[in-house]
Order: structure tokens, then sequence, then C-alpha cells
């Protein structure tokens, strides 16, 4: 007991107080590989995860561990891993000195997601504040840059709605079975992607019985979509994507519109091939069968993403349809699943 | 008071008992120019209106009104206005004797939309019941069949999707601004658009905290809107139709792909030339400025449709983007605005 | 039409912004004898009702006329009757200059509605702001104190949770069918009750699929019902109420246990008799029958309370059911028949 | 592998189709100490589980696994141990034959909770199927039979509704902190408590934005509620029990209105004490400290119930509100924490 709990690797979450801070302390603290020795947070420094989150009270560790305020330099003396998930523009800030200090540093935001500095600025609208990091992070989508995660020192996880649309449109642009351009992305997201946001636009009053898009046409989750999949087609793809605000607490349901490249006929068959030879073995990706559609209520509290497809004989077009959890596969599980990886423990330790 | 209240029509609604009939019955109530005379079940036939919507017990007329079980011949002797509120194919067979008895029909099913049988055979999947009235027949569409519905004896409400999809559309096909192909409607409906079924798939705990499309790719109401689309571009249209369960009680909203067919640059000005004519005058069509964006609670309950649209300078597409209440304007309150019409009324009667 | 314009009651609503001064907008812009001239808001001062509000657009008045600063003076130049939807402490400040120059005023806070200042600090913690007008003001329960209303100059109407205790529990006490004491008054409330407080317990994520107890036991609003209660009984009366936040928009339900001073064998029929007498001719208030248990949805947005009760043979208990719409019956809409009663017109005017 | 695998103890689902049994399923697939050889299921006899509930499709076992038609015998071949989830009245006729067979047997149905098959008919209106089990079931409630279960051979799980009440008041009257007679207990539940019904009253448009009493006064749980009570007290106890159905999909709430028998002004420290000993030491039971108050949201998906109390100086009344899963904690939860004590297995194995 005491020997397998020294094997066990220390982390740290900076900011664990917003929803996917918290969601990470619920992973965490139930991993078998993980071992949670610091938490910060500087609304709730100095007291208990427990007092904080009565639910993990069950926890021995939760009744000691407190917050603290984040300092990079005390977190570097206890943690090997640490995780980052406060807002953009402020993770970059941390994310430096930790990895000066030995650590490695899994971070949740948006801030080492991009390659590009100047798309940073342009998407965000401020200077990057730490560009010579970028070309050492690895985008922690693990379905494609496993191999890259495992010896990465900077993860950069990517965001909900581009976890959504990128694992079901990377293998169809790799295997060239859809065209580059004509790509639609249309999202919906339950509230809890707004983050711990006291403002007034995410009252319950005024969410629930409402649906709305937001962020017309720009979204500033295009830039990382944008970015990946223009790697995997080894040209510059540009989509549009619409995301909406939907009353419900967690997931993301994404429909594709895709122009094939060739006859619609055999269509469906290299599709499906196309994605049991990505996807058949992944540990986190659920191929839909038959009739089945996907539905968030399936995916909700795990980590995994569900998709499924249509050939349109009408339109000549392809649908792709794909849900998963915001928060978990979109966000804390994917940094769980990426820190697996990293660390060479299974896949899966902790998430199923 | 009583020489008022001979002015009124008589009215019926045949199959009041489900969402659109329910409506329907508080639409007509509170009506200045309409008189509930009957209104049938076979459900509730012999209990009162009172009894089955204690809601409507306080219009004095709920505590006296029985439901009958449908009759054409009783109808036809006290109504002047018939509402049909019944499943497809069972609409049809109501609309002949009713009209040959001298009732106008205003028919809220699916039945009398197309103006080809085959067409209806193909996306309805049975033979059509009544062909011969397809060509009498006028779509209930004020803002683009007012003329013909004043003078109809048989009106077909448009469906819930197809009214959020072609009010958008419609104007910018005829001004040539978009073009004819590759028009994506994705659209999200609360669940009583499912009507008042006792099927597991709309139990509470099957849709609360769910977000999942149907009907992919061949949704019924793409029959009605491709028909009227093609009507207004004089070719052809086919579009890409994709429908969202999402857990609201009411409300679509709908977001529309559209490709441009002429520059970039000015077309937002042409646009909001184009539908400022098509609706500045329409009393039940809201077109948004500024920053807003359409949100279904902000219709929810009223006979309205709103809309906003976006150009994007980066994939030169024009997004249209609408909601409105789908049992409200995506059916009884369009019927009623038909009504109005139909009898001279004001056009607003009974729904402002 | 300008003849009967001018006989509208010049109107005004001093903090149009919270949830109940939208929907008092929203009921006074469709009144058939009140005439909106002045809607105040700090924040949204300058902006005309039609850029705040898109869905009151559709009246001409929304789209001139604009928010100003509160200001007591140009409002009693324009106003006859005022309306106060502001935070209680606020609402004192602007009921005495309105009053002194000449305006009726009907507060929808909690300033005025007990008589004692010394209770008012004891469950508001701080001193009363205006004292000397507890006197005059009367308590806006139309179905208790029409005649007073009619007669006031101040009206201070209930609370949400006071007006779905009292209408039930009122005529009881005074038939002496129920005990004084033990009454327990268990609700629950939509979080619009909670005002458009941008608050962390207020996100659509802390109260969606939450269901929780707050205030406990100490609910502000107990000083009202008791003050109520102890004057229909002769003698104080002290109530055990706990309030519960429950995931829906609008609505309360209200459970109470009562203590019959009788025999419990004729209770039911005495029982009916007393709510028949008291309620049977009111126009806002259903008594339902037979099976039929209140629910909200048959209230939301109207100004009806329902309720239902059962004799309870095993434990010897009265229960009492009560259901209403927060914001409406609940506060907006019992404001507005209030302002009915107040300048004569029929009482249901605008209201149903 | 094959060894710890080995030592897995075969467990099957009779009935696995409805919600508790989707969830039993849930939590027996991911048990450490359980290996699910069995699920029955009319509906779906034929068909893998992976292909009923794809979110299962992860664990091999539920490629392979395939519902059956019931069959006791075979059952009993294969398993140790057979959960029943099924509707009362039918749990009982296989609990008999299974038992015959040498299977222990976990009832999740209201057919052995009883002791007296009089009450039984009075409550559930029919004759007890098998009245010669109910003196051997044990009613499965850890919290208060923890060894009489361990040495069962028929549990009868306790009720959703009971679990909530009975695990704060068992110990207040077994203390004799509160009076036998004049208990309340007003109860919220999540619509899933009615089950997969397929029911007119539970379809989403009939719950959503709807709050509503039922099953008033006299609701089936009444009678195992009072039986345990009574058994505490050493007394007949009558309570007063009141359920609402509330929108959200799991979740029960109680607030239990309890008089005190001493004096006021040290039950606080006394009924601190009183859970504290009952249930300090308890894996499942959480008691909330300090300001805060049970909120379903923080139990939801757990075997935990929380809870806290309230002494009210002003009725002189103790308030205790409580939170659990009514699918977990409130029945398959509780179902597998029985199974581990009956096993022999840690209490939380498969539950935290």
């Amino acid at each position: 007991m005491n020997e397998s709990k020294s094997k066990k690797i220390p982390v740290a979450i900076v900011g664990a107080s917003g929803y996917a801070g918290e969601d990470l302390v619920r992973l965490l603290l139930a991993h078998p590989g993980a071992d949670l020795v610091a938490v910060t947070s500087r609304q709730y420094a100095g007291q208990t995860l427990a007092q904080i989150f009565p639910k993990f009270a069950h926890y021995a560790k939760a009744k000691t561990l407190r917050f603290t305020e984040p300092n990079a330099e005390l977190l570097a003396k206890v943690a090997e891993v640490v995780f980052l998930a406060l807002p953009h523009g402020v993770a970059a800030e941390f994310a430096a000195p930790l990895m000066q200090l030995g650590c490695k540093v899994i971070d949740l935001s948006a801030d080492f997601r991009l390659k590009n500095a100047e798309t940073y600025k342009e998407f965000y609208a401020h200077d990057h504040p730490a560009p010579e990091l970028l070309a050492k992070s690895v985008y922690g989508l693990p379905e494609r840059y496993r191999t890259e995660i495992a010896h990465a020192s900077l993860i950069a996880c990517p965001g909900c709605y581009p976890t959504s649309i990128l694992l079901p449109v990377l293998p169809l642009l790799k295997a060239k079975l859809i065209a580059t351009d004509g790509i639609i992305a249309d999202s919906l997201s339950g509230v809890s992607g707004a983050g711990r946001k006291v403002e007034l636009d995410y009252l319950f009053a005024e969410c629930n019985e409402s649906m709305r898009p937001y962020g017309v046409p720009k979204h500033r989750h295009l830039s990382e979509i944008e970015q990946e999949l223009s790697l995997a087609a080894g040209r510059t793809v540009m989509i549009q994507f619409t995301p909406h605000l939907i009353p419900v607490n967690r997931g993301i349901l994404t429909t594709l519109y895709l122009q094939p490249t060739g006859a619609i006929e055999k269509l469906n068959e290299a599709v499906g091939a196309c994605f049991q030879e990505a996807y058949g073995s992944e540990p986190f990706v659920r191929i839909l069968e038959g009739k089945a559609l996907p539905d968030t209520k399936n995916v909700v509290g795990t980590n995994f993403l569900e998709f499924a497809w249509r050939v349109d004989p009408r339109t000549k077009r392809l649908i792709v349809m794909s849900a998963e959890d915001n928060i978990v596969k979109g966000t804390s599980g994917q940094a769980v699943q990426c820190f697996n990886i990293l660390t060479g423990l299974p896949e899966t330790a902790g998430l199923y």
C-alpha cells in the first residue's frame, strides 16, 4: 500500500475553483496513479478542499489539502506535473517559471494551442505573453499527437469545441475523402462551457427555455481548429463555425456538413473504413452503428466522444454528428488522458 | 353586447387535445372576432373544456362547451371556419366533407401543403387521401400568400420548421442575393414539436440534459420547404436540413448557411434592404439590429419570428439565424393569423 | 382614437430593468386603461424600450419611450400612478416625494408591507427609511383589501411567497377552521424569484439539476405573512416557512400543513364551503375540483393562483397546495390588479 | 488475472432495462468484486448490452452479454446473487424460485419491504404474492441493518423516498430527541423516480417548467417509512408525507419538520452529537456543517446522502433537510452497498 502510494506522481492544479478545475479535482482525487498535492485559488486560499467542495469530503486528502495562493516555486517543490486551469493570458505567465523549475505543464487554457503568435493576437486581441514557448508546446489531442504528448514538457489541451470537430474531421481530411473547403461546423454547447463566470448572460433565467447563437461568425476556437485541419490537409483550411448556447449543464453536440471529393455511391463504406482505421482501437472514441445517432446524455460525465455519419444522396453531402462532455473529453478528462500518456500510465487510468 | 357577439365568426376545432389544438383553444377563447362553438376530441368527448383544461376555466364558455366526437355535418351546422389540428393523413378525411358543406377549412397538418401528390407519397409513405384538393389549397404563410389566403377555402398552414426557414430565405432567393444551391438549414426544436405523443423518446428523463439530431438526412418537412423555395426561385431548389431535439418546451432556432451570388463587400447593405422591403411592415416579423442575435426566449408565447444575419468575410458566406415559437408562429398562431386574413379581421386580432 | 387615448391613465415605472419591472412593462404596454409615459433605469438611461427589450418593439411607444434616470419631480409631472420596482430600502426613498407631489404609488418592494418599523428592522437588518408612511400604506392583496386599495395613495404589493400562502390560509383562519399554531408552509420557487441578480448562486449551471432549501429557518417574508395571518386571526400567529430553489424560470408551489380545529369528518365540506364563499367570485383565484392538484405550468404567465386541498384522515391534518406565477400574481400582475382597483377600471383589465 | 477474475462473484440482473436496472448495469460492470453474467429483459431479449446501451460498449463484456428472457433455473446456474429490478408484484414471483435454487436475492421493488402482508394489501391494492417470504427478508438499509444484511438470503432495498426520510429521522427517534407524532416529510423528486414509464404525465413538455404535488395524502412509501420508524421508536409512528414532481432528472430533496421532546436551548448540540454518533463513520452519509444546506447537485451520480439541520427558536421545531440521488443511494447504489456487505467485500467497493 505504502509502496504503491509512493509510486504515485505528485500533481498540482493551479486555478482549481472553476468548473474545469473542479472536474480535474474530481478526476485526480480518484486517480490511481496521481497524488494531488497542491491546489491553488486566490479566492479560496486557506480553506480545505472539503470546505469548498463538500462532495469530495470522503477523500481523506480533501480534509487536509488547503487551497493556496498560486506560487510557482512552492508548486515546483511538491509537484512533478502541474495542471493550469486558468483564463487565457494568465496561464502563460505560470507556464514559463514552472517549466524552468522542472515541472511538466498541462495547460487547459488557449495560451499554447496556436503555433503562431500573430494568429493568437488576431483571435485573442492581445499580444501573446510567452511566444517563445509556442514552439515547445504539443497540442493535447491524444488521438492525433499521442507520441508527441508522451515526450512533451508543455501540453496545450484543445478547446471543447475543437475536440468535437477535429476528431471526426481529421481522418476524413487526411484520407482525402472530403474537400478542404466548404466545411461547416454547427455546434451546441451546455452552459458550463462559459465557465463559472458571474455574468448576466449565464443566469438561470436567461438561459433556461432559451436557445441562441453567439460569437457569429468568428469565434476564437476557429484559430486552433483551422490550424489543426490545415496541418492534416497539408494546405490552408478555412471553415465556418457557429456555436449555440443550450440549456443543459454539460455537453457539446456538433453537426458537420462536409463535401465528399469522390463519388457518393461508395462513400458510406469508405467513411466507415476510414473511421474504423482511425478510431477502432481508441479507448475514448465511440463510433455509433446502425440507426444510432449521438446524444449528449450518453457521454456526459465520461471521457468519450461518440459520433455517427450519414451520406445524403440528394445533396451529395456527408453529415457527421458528434457528442462529448465539454468539461471531460472537452477539457479536464482530456487533460488527464494526456497526463496518463505523459507519465506512462495506462491511458484509461482514472477515466473508466 | 349581443350585437357585437353576433358579429363574431363561429369557429370549431377538430382535434383540440394535442399541443397545437390546446394552443388554438387558448388563442380562440381570447379572440375578439371569433366565437369558439365546437371542439372535438375522441378521447375527451362529453367533458367540458374547463374539465380538461382548468386553466381556461375563467372563460364562461369553457364551463359549458363540451368536447364532441368529430362529425362534419354537425360541425358545419354551427361553424363557418373549422381548424383541423389532426395528424397528417387524418386531416384530409375531414377537409373534403367540411368544404362540401360550405365551411372554410384551416388545416394545421401536412396534408395540403404539397402541390404534388407524388411528393407527398415519397415523404409521408402513403397515398394522399384527397389529391383532388391539393390544387385548391393555399399555403398559409401570410407574409408570402396574403392575397391568396384572403380568398381561400382551404388553407394549409406551414410546418414549424418550414416557417423558420422560409421567412428568412424566400426574399433573399427572390432578390437573387443567394445561390439556389448549397443552402443548409440547421434547426433546433423544443420537445413540444413532437406533439403530445406518449413515446419513450419524449419522456422527461430522455430529453432533459440531452441534445440530439434526428431525422437525418431526409426529414418530411424538406418537401414543403423545397417546394416553396423552388417556387420563389423559379427553379428546383434542394437543401440540406438537420433538425435537433433540445430540452426546452417551446421554440425553434434555425441557423442558415447561404452562398451569396455577388460580391461580399456590399452584401450586408443589400441583405438589409431586401429584408426591410420584405418585412419592414410585417406585424409578426422582427428584424434584429445592431449586435442582437435571435433568442427563442424572446419569441416564446408570441406569434413573432425574429431574425438576424451576419456576412462572414472569411468564408464569403451569409449566415441568417431565426427564432420562433414552434407552437404559435410555427402552428396555431399562424393559423389564427390566416383566419384573420381570411375573414377580413385586423391581421393582429387576438395575437398581440 | 385620440379620445380614448386621452382617457388612459398616465403611469410610470421606476426600476424597469429587473424581472418584475420588465413584466410590468409587458403588462402596461398592452393595458387598455394605462398609458406608460415613463420608465427609469440608471443602467439603461437614454436608450429606448425597444433597444433594451426588442420583444416589445412592435409597440409604437417602445420605439420612442426612453429610459431615464429616476427623478421624482419629472415623474410626477407626467404620471398619475407610479410603480416602484426597486430593491427594498431604495423604494422608500422614492415613495415619499412622489406622494407629496400628488402621485399614487404602487410599490412592489418590501418597504411598506409591514405596519411595524421594528419588525422591519428585525427582518431587513436596517432602520426603516420612511416609517411615517407605514400607517398610510395598504397591503396590496386585492382578495383581502379590495376596498382599502381603492382608496389608497400608497399600495404595498405582497411578496410572491406571501401571496401563495395567505390566499389559501386567510379564509380558513377567519372561519376558525384551522388552529392558529402549527402552520407549516413549504414552498418551491423558480429562479426568477431571486431577481436579475448577477450572483454565482443563480448561474444556470448552479441551479439546473439542483434542488435546495435556503433562508432556513427565518426568511424575510415571514414578517408580512405572520402580520397578515395575525390580523385575520385576531391574535399572534407564528408559522414555519421553508423556501426551496427549483430549476424552473417561474412559479411558486406551496404546500401547507394545517391543524383543523374541529372534527375531521365534515372538514372537507366545511373547507369547500369556506373557499367557495371566499373565492367563488374572485377573478384570479381558481379552486381546483375533483382529482386535480395544482401545477405551476397551469398558471405561469397568468395572474391566477390555483389551489386544492386534501383532508388526511390518518393524521387529521388539512393539506392545502397552491400554485402561482411568482412574477405575475406574485408581483407585477398583482400590482396591475391593484392599479385597476385603484383607478376604477375593471379588475381584470390587461390581465385576462 | 484469471485468478482474480475467478474470485469475482457472479451476479445477474432481472429487469435490466428500466432506469434502476440500467444504473445497476453501470455499477456492476465497473465493480471490482462482481462479475455480471446475466441480464434479462423481455423487451430486449437476444440483443447485447452494447446494442441497447452503447454507452457501455467499452466494456468487453457488453459486446457479448445478451439480454435473455427471465428464467429462474438458468439464472441460478450461473449467478450466486440475483438483483431484481422489477415492478412490485412481479418481483415476488421470481424471488421464491431463485432462493430455492440457492441464490441470494437483492430485490429493488417494494415486495419484501413490509413485514405485514395486510399492510402490503392496504397500500398496494393486491394480495401479497409470497407472504411466506416476508419474515425472511431484511430491509436493505445498511446504516440500520448492516449485520442482518450480511447474513440475509433476501434483501429488500428501501424505496427512494424512505431512504431520504429514514436516515435523518431514525437516530433522532431512537435517541428520543423528537416526538413520535407530528412528523412531516415534504419531498421533491426528479422525474426518473417514476421509472421509464411511457405515460403522458412524464413527457418532457408536461414536466419541464412544472412543479406539482402528487399522491396526496397517502403515498405507498408511507407503509415502509412508518414500519421502520415504529420499529425504531418502539411504538406506532404515523407521519405526514407529501411528494412533489420536479423537473430534474435525478435527486430527492426532503425537508423534515420535527417536534423536539426537550428544551430547545441545547437541542442543536444534542442533535449534532446524535448524528455524529450515528453517521460519523458511515461511508455514504455526509453531515453538512456550518452554513451549508443540502443540494441534490452535490449527490447526483453518487451513493451519498447528505443532510443538514436547523433548530428554529421561534417555532421550537427541528428542521432536517436531506439530499440523495434517487436512483443511486435511493435504489441501485444502495443495492450494491447491500451486495458488498452480503458478500464480505469492502462496503464502498464499486461505489466510490
